[in-house]
């Protein structure tokens, strides 16, 4: 991977992407003391960033690849991602999708011309539901972050946020969660590339906290429990994640669900806009650690705004 | 008032307001058939539009007046509008509020500096709050609709759409809700003076249908009954606004709260903003006369995104 790397991806995906907004908040800024920018993938295509990365793989897949179709497996905004590109290139989709996911989320991918597969809820039944697939059908399996190319197109929100915010002064720090870390990788790579000056902090919830400790330990770990409101960042980084993320991102902090509740509860109450439970972790990081950013320029990156309102902590 | 009393208006409030985003959402433009642009005054200064009719009345106070104060009853939003505009010029701010408004509805006056009288949860009491803060400190009172000043300024929001939306093809269509009919009054009169081939719709809410009525009879009239969650919209017309509604409003549609609830949500859902209850009045009318509004270029005025989220109906 190398800055031209992203560079494609960005050229590859800016046609079938919104350049989103970068908002920012006069009152949050006074609570935390410091300048926030808020990268608003909340508004990108399918209500997150997933689309860039899904994009990005789908878009390399040759034509006798595309007409095989293509397959993952996942409960939420990944099996959004894939299901609406393929229908950008008019390839099959296969989205292999625990039974247990919500009801609304499947006929968004259904909505995007995919076909669902239903599995029992364990990794075990999905990773098996992938393979009948791809024997069935040929499809190509696009893994939701260990896959250089999803990084590489996560990582174009970042190039967008360090290009948008403006070169007078550079971001001391920009932060985003990690679940699986193909959004931090991402966004560490741009970083390091496009903005050299800029910090990377990654916000985790403490009720799935496997990223802090693979990154203290150096190998994958898994989380001690699985507790959290933020159902996105469920997922153990890979060793292709882990390594990007040991190199290029300065530390990882966790919150717990009151801290990130919290921080969501302020977006949607001073900003008007609405942002996912796992969106919220890194603005908690930073209002919980106001002693690292007070004063400085700060990135977040707003990762996604498909919530269940019927489902709300407040 | 003539096309430059609104002109003026933008001029002088221009620099304390944000130009609010026109935004568009391909799903809801399928839904309906049309091309919407919805008009983001939930984004504005306070979470609403009445900043704007607020700013321009306290921004015309002489220094002499201002001395003395700025009083008005109210239980939202112009209330906020009021104080914040008062701090902008350094002029103290009286709000006499109901007892029974919410709680962090009182705090957002307070947090502007201003001080907060409370009465009892009836027109009558609001009245002689007023009153009495009138006679102990000589403030001026502004009312939150029935004053030439806050209706010019309330026709900004219909401005700037129409600047923004482009010349090549003017709106059909502009729609807000309707309460009190500043707003309304204030759209119409900037669609007559800058877009004069567009027709103007108003929302109005069953369980408050005041100016339905009141546009029939030519008659300031009451609702039959009150029982609607648009809690902004609950307030009769008063002689003013009817004339300028019955002269420059091509109809007025009525919707039901489970209509306008749905139409709330879509919003949420697929423009991942917050928008009031009262605000999703005149995208449930458009929802719901689809053949009034099919194939046209519709302007809504998003009217703001002040809810309490410990009671969403959703």
């Amino acid at each position: 991977m190398n800055p031209e790397t992203i560079i494609a991806a960005h050229d590859r995906i800016r046609s079938y992407i919104h350049r989103t907004p970068v908002l920012t908040n006069r009152t949050i800024d006074a609570l935390a003391g410091a300048e926030i920018h808020f990268k608003c993938e909340n508004f990108q295509k399918i209500g997150a960033f997933k689309a860039r990365g899904g994009l990005n793989a789908v878009l390399q897949l040759t034509a006798e690849e595309l007409r095989s179709g293509i397959t993952t497996h996942s409960s939420g905004n990944h099996a959004q991602a894939i299901a609406y590109a393929a229908r950008q290139v008019g390839a099959p989709a296969y989205i292999v999708m625990p039974r247990t996911a919500p009801q609304v989320k499947k006929d968004a991918v259904r909505g995007y011309g995919a076909e669902v597969i239903e599995c029992e809820p364990t990794l075990e039944a999905r990773e098996t539901g992938v393979r009948e697939v791809m024997a069935r059908t040929g499809a190509a399996m696009i893994h939701p972050f260990d896959d250089d190319r999803v990084i590489a197109g996560q990582g174009t929100a970042a190039k967008e946020l360090i290009e948008d915010a403006g070169v007078d002064r550079h971001f001391d720090w920009i932060l985003a969660p990690v679940g699986g870390g193909g959004l931090l990788s991402g966004t560490a790579l741009s970083v390091h590339y496009f903005s050299p000056e800029t910090k990377v902090m990654a916000g985790e919830p403490e009720g799935a906290a496997d990223a802090i400790l693979s990154f203290q330990s150096g190998r994958v770990e898994k989380a001690p429990y699985i507790d959290t409101i933020a159902d996105g960042l469920l997922t153990n980084l890979s060793d292709r994640t882990l390594a990007i993320i040991r190199q290029h991102v300065t530390d990882i902090k966790t919150v717990s669900d009151p801290e990130i509740i919290a921080a969501m509860r302020l977006v949607w109450e001073r900003m008007k806009i609405i942002i996912e439970p796992s969106c919220a972790v890194p603005l908690a990081v930073v209002l919980k650690h106001k002693d690292l950013f007070v004063g400085h320029k700060v990135g977040i990156i707003l990762t996604g705004g498909n919530v269940d309102l019927g489902k709300l902590p407040f």
